[in-house]
Parts: structure tokens; sequence; C-alpha cells
């Protein structure tokens, strides 16, 4: 028999997913699972993309362009130029999801064994998809400690190598919520400008930011020709399923290689774009509402979370995730546990294990990542249920008492 | 400025859709361009796929399980068993397009600078996915002159080296036409077999085979282990935009490491996957219909192109594609004029150069390849214009006179 790849066998099964199995079979129990392991929100669809879909009358679901409906990128543009961000649709490639987006930046840039600088924790599929390319990850280390803000540039230089090829970041950031401020951009900016890197940043919460205003990295000056920016539509309104994301970049020539790259595979989704292009059209308060109800869940999570003795969350001031500090020997089969062996008025929690969102293999051992994608009777479901579940954990370790 | 990477550099733009800006232009002068370079069917999608769709009430665009909806993969399985190809869902991953199926093959099994042995001409998308993945294509080579059967085994035994991981088949083969015999394929396997590799065949016109039976790989006895195949709804119902694909294999290894590549992105596409669920239901008289329709089409334009002077192509058995000689310098440079500078009637046609589907700099210089996915009418038309283009092209060869 053959062998599979090194690639294929250092790839990491997805943390955030790699539980899925047991969550099935506490179903079939059944068990109600409270998902608040993955970003899959539970606020509605806007009307306006499933209406858009069901009139769409072209006989044929033909391929569109490999970037996509020019329609849907001037769209976008749009969109942007809204958001103070100053680009033109030939800046913008469509992609299936912001997953393929990420694919074709780290193609398009990254030669096989190229480095890439990312904070950790960080998005573990940025992980699975260095893997994928070939390059490598080169964490510097945030901590829960100090709200998981920026690392210092020092970090950052002393992970410097020959290598070296892009930073990439996450802001507002999966998995911790933290968002980056104006100054700390400004720093990796100078960073970037002096060792001539790739700017990669991934903005897909953008509207989620809690405490203050977004900064996006289009707007850094002087580094234009080295930024790249990653987008979606799946958190913002709600469509993960349609798939659709994009590449934006004002150097034409990561455009163009990415667009090689987009040709090999066709074409993005053409429902998903029918959808996208309506959803630029989506009331500016479903924004508002999405916003109100994801901040209130926050400060009602955070504050319940952190009243249970030995759990510790920093407040995360965008996005919908949090890294939370159990009172735990190992946060994972602490997961697998709640999933096989707990249950609480038939009811159990599933979280994403923290290890997966590091590069070490101690680390984030006793943390997990939490989305609060659910309603708050739900999330205080999962608050209950997870109290109780420490409180019985033979794997407990009473770290405040 | 950073530097993009070797494999984006490298990395080959597509010879279906390079030339598409020329034809953009061309439509904005007027003249209507007769698409025979892309593979893009102009029969109507099944209603069934439109309806599902339209009646899809979920008030949340969310996720799929990565594999893809179980029901979708078990309505699959049942297609394969009643199309005598014995596997259950377990066996499938749905992919975006049959694209991914390739890529999450490529980087399951193959290591940098790995090999893959591949009949030339090819789809020239595999040479894409290889560089993307850091692997190298070989080629053998098939030739015109005997209707590219496959090269004798002698030929792919020359190409085996210790980097050698896989042989990669298109049957019925995408540009060619040809159909591979029972016994050509038993010749792939005995060599699959001996030296342990695995074999890739992409079956997605497997319903267009015009002059005998389809032998699927997945019935080649002894090497259950070693075989991977990729599949796609989009030629077999139109709905290449759907994106909607598979990887099948029985070697649990593949499939457990194929679906970490497939957590990594997420999901496949949700209404592609419920279009594609529906399709499954699609009356047999569909495809009968489809059949009949490009197999006329084959009879019809493959004679036509005969009988113009020094154009040549072989009868294809299946598919919708041929490779066809030209009496031209560059088909390339030919294939660019006719939408430049050429028109008849108002009308010019759209092919992809020749040279694009091999891997040598000199090879299919003279060479076409064409789908005939227009109706019959649309055909005549194409055919002569590029008769009456071949009679005032300047770089014409005129080889048979």
């Amino acid at each position: 028999m053959p062998k599979i790849s090194d690639r294929g066998f250092r790839m990491p099964a997805s943390p955030i997913r790699k539980l899925a199995q047991y969550a099935d079979a506490a179903k079939q129990r059944g068990i109600e699972v409270l998902h608040l392991n993955i970003g899959q929100p539970d606020i509605i669809t806007p009307q306006i993309a499933i209406d858009a879909v069901k009139n769409h009358n072209d006989p044929i679901i033909s391929y569109s362009h490999s970037a996509g409906n020019l329609s849907l990128r001037k769209g976008l543009a749009d969109y942007y130029v809204k958001n103070n961000i100053d680009v033109d649709y030939s800046n913008i490639l469509i992609t299936t999801g912001g997953s393929e987006a990420i694919c074709f930046a780290y193609y398009s840039i990254l030669n096989y064994g190229d480095e890439v600088i990312v904070p950790e924790p960080f998005y573990s599929n940025y992980y699975g998809f260095t893997t994928e390319t070939g390059a490598r990850m080169i964490p510097v280390r945030s901590t829960i400690e100090n709200g998981f803000a920026l690392p210092s540039i020092e970090e950052f230089e002393n992970a410097l190598t020959p290598r070296t090829k892009a930073i990439m970041l996450c802001n507002p950031n999966n998995p911790t919520g933290y968002v980056y401020s104006k100054k700390e951009l400004e720093q990796i900016r100078d960073m970037v400008k002096e060792y001539d890197l790739f700017l990669i940043c991934d903005e897909v919460y953008r509207e989620f930011c809690y405490d203050g205003e977004h900064y996006s990295v289009m707007n850094l000056k002087g580094i234009e020709e080295n930024t790249i920016l990653i987008d979606s539509f799946s958190k913002r309104y709600s469509v993960c399923g349609i798939r659709i994301g994009a590449l934006i970049s004002k150097n034409k020539e990561v455009i163009a290689t990415s667009l090689k790259f987009a040709q090999a595979r066709l074409s993005p989704p053409t429902f998903g774009q029918i959808a996208a292009e309506a959803l630029l059209k989506t009331p500016d308060s479903y924004l508002k509402q999405s916003f109100s109800e994801y901040k209130e869940r926050r400060d009602y999570i955070i504050s319940e979370l952190n009243k249970i003795k030995g759990v510790y969350s920093p407040m995360p001031k965008g996005a919908f995730y949090s890294i939370v500090e159990l009172p735990v020997d190992n946060a994972e089969l602490f997961c697998k546990w709640l999933l096989e062996e707990f249950e609480f008025e038939g009811t159990t929690v599933m979280m994403a294990p923290g290890n997966g969102f590091y590069t070490g293999k101690k680390m984030g051992e006793t943390q997990v990542r939490i989305a609060y994608v659910l309603n708050k009777e739900k999330l205080a479901k999962a608050v209950r249920c997870l109290k109780k579940a420490l409180e019985v954990y033979p794997g407990r370790v009473c770290k405040d008492e």
C-alpha cells in the first residue's frame, strides 16, 4: 500500500471539528449539545440573500469569471470605500470563502520552507494552510495575562530568519477576540517596511469591535504593495455556507498571480456569489442588531465564566470568541469527557481545545476557545452546564482554591 | 516590494481562460464570440436542481460537515452502486468541484518534489495543481496519429524515478476525448501494483462515452488501496457553477488525510450541495438526451473540421473535447488573432491553444482544444468562421497542399 505524504501526516485535524464524532454520538444518545466550539452564528441570514438565490432565473448554473462576477467585485469595492478602505474592483479577487483567499495568498508569496510569523494563539487553520503550502508558521506568543495584545516588536524581530516572507494577523482576532490598535498596527507597518515583508491580515470580523473603531491594514501608509487583506461574507451576514470570501491587494503582481491559482480551480460558487452581491444591500440595521446581540452575549458570558472558580477569560474586544483558562489538567480530555461522559439536565457543551490554537505541544493545554454564537438563554444553560461539569470532573485542578 | 513566490511565477495561466481579455474586447466591439475554448455546456440544468435551491428554507445558510452533507454522500454512493462501482458513503468526500478533489488527493499523497506521471496532452489544470502542491508532473506522450491512445507501459516505466508517487489519468479524456479500454486500464493496474503507486483517475465525463462502455478504475482488482477517483457534478448535469465534486477512495488513510485538508477549508458550498443532492434524482432521460446531443455534435463537427484543408482531428470517443491540428505556424497566435483581428459576418471563434495541454514548449504548438458545447447551428457557424479565417490568416501553413 503506498504511503500518504508527510504533509498529509503533519496536517493537523481541526481543533474545532475533530471532536465532532463524539458530539454526534452524544446527540444519538439524546443529549443536547451546545456548540461553543465553532463560529457558526445562530443569527438569521438576511432574507435579501435568500430571495436573490430564489429569484435567480438563469437556466444554466454555469461557471463565473475566475476572479468572481464583475458586478460582485464592483459592489464589494463600494463596500470598502464606504468603510474608508480605498480600493477598486481590480484589487479584488472573489474566493471560495476566506479560506481560499488565505491559500491563494500563501501560494502566491511563499516558497517551500518559507516562513510566516503569526501571533500565537492563532486561528488554527492558518497552521493547516501553511502545512498545505509547504511553508512554516513561526509563532510569537501573546499571553492571556496581557489580554492577548500584540507581542512586542522585539519578539517579532527575534523570530525573523532569512526565510521570513510575511507576517500574518487576524484583526479582530480569532481565537482571542483581541482588536489591534492603530498604534500596534503602525509598529507592524514599520517592521514590514524595514524588512520588506508581506503583511497578510484577516479582517473578517471587522464589524464586530465592541470597544472602539476598527483600523484596517489597508490604511497603513507606505506598505500598500506589501499588504494583502483577507475577507469573507460568512460571519458578517451569517452566511458561512455560501463560501464567498475575497483576497484584496494593491499589489498587482499578487492579484495577477493569485488569479492564476483562481483560474486553475475555475470559479467561485455561482449561487454564493448571487447571495453575496445581494448582501451588499443589507440594511445597516442588520449589522447594528448583530453587533448589539454579540456585545450583550460577550458581556454576559465573560462575566459569568469569570465567576466560576478557577476559570479565567480576558474581556475580548471584538469578533465572537474568547480563549478561556480552565481549572483542568487537560482541556482536550475535558472537552472529550464533556461529550462522552457528562450531561446535566440532558445537556452538554462542546468547546474547542485550546492546544490546537498553539504550535507548542504543551501550550494552551488548559485552555479552550469558546464562540458566543448562541442566544443568551443557551449561553446561560452552557455556563450552568460547564460549572456543574467542573464540579465533578475527575481531572479538575483547583487553581484558585 | 517583496517578491512573489517561485511557484506563483511558474504557475501557468489557464490556456482555456488566458485569452479571455481579448474575447471581452471583441464582444465590446459588438462581435459575437463562439466559445469553443471552455467546457461550459449549453445544455439546460435540470429543473429539479434549481427547484431544490428555491425550496430550501433554512433560515441560516450555515456550514455543512467538512466531508459534505451525509445525505448527499449517501445518495452519491447509491449513484455509484447503480453504475457498478461498489462504494459506500464512508469512501466519499464532497469537494468544491472536482478541482478541489484533485488538490486534496495531491496534498494527501505528494511530498514536495514527488512526481506524478500523466499522459500528455493533459487537462491543463493538472499541471497547475502539481505546481501548487510543489510536486512535478512527468508527461508520457500520447499522439494525435494514434488517436491519443494510452502510451505503452514501457514509456510509463521509462518515466519512473524514485520520486514517482502516482499515475494520473482522465477517462474519458479531457482534452483528447480518448476513452481508455479495460485492457489499457489493466496494464496500468499491473504497473500500479508492481511499483506500489497511487492511481488517480478523473472520471467526470463517465456518462459521455459514444462508442462503448466506460470502465472505472474503481473496478480494477487488487489495487483498491491505491486508487483515488475524482468526480464532479459539473458536466454530467450542466451545473459547473454549483462547484460540487467528490474524492472517492477505499483507502481509509487517504480519506482520513483528505478530511483534514477538508476541515481546514471548513465545508463545501451549501447551495451547491442542495442542488447536487436533488440532481441524483434526475430522470435517466436527461442524461440520455445530453448523450445523444453531444454524440450528434461530435459526429458533425469532427467530420466538418476534417473537410477543411490542413485541419485534422481524430474522432473522440468520449467527453466533449477534441485536440485539433491546424495548418498554422502558431495556434496561440492564431487564437489571439481570431479574437483581435478577425470576424466573419460579425462572428469569431474562441479556442484553447494546444500548447497549454503539454509540458514541452514546442508541443501542441499547431493544435487547439475545442469543446463542442454549443448547438449544431452555432457549431456550423463556428466551422464556417474557422474555414474563412484559415483562408486569410497570414500565418497559415498549407500542410496538406
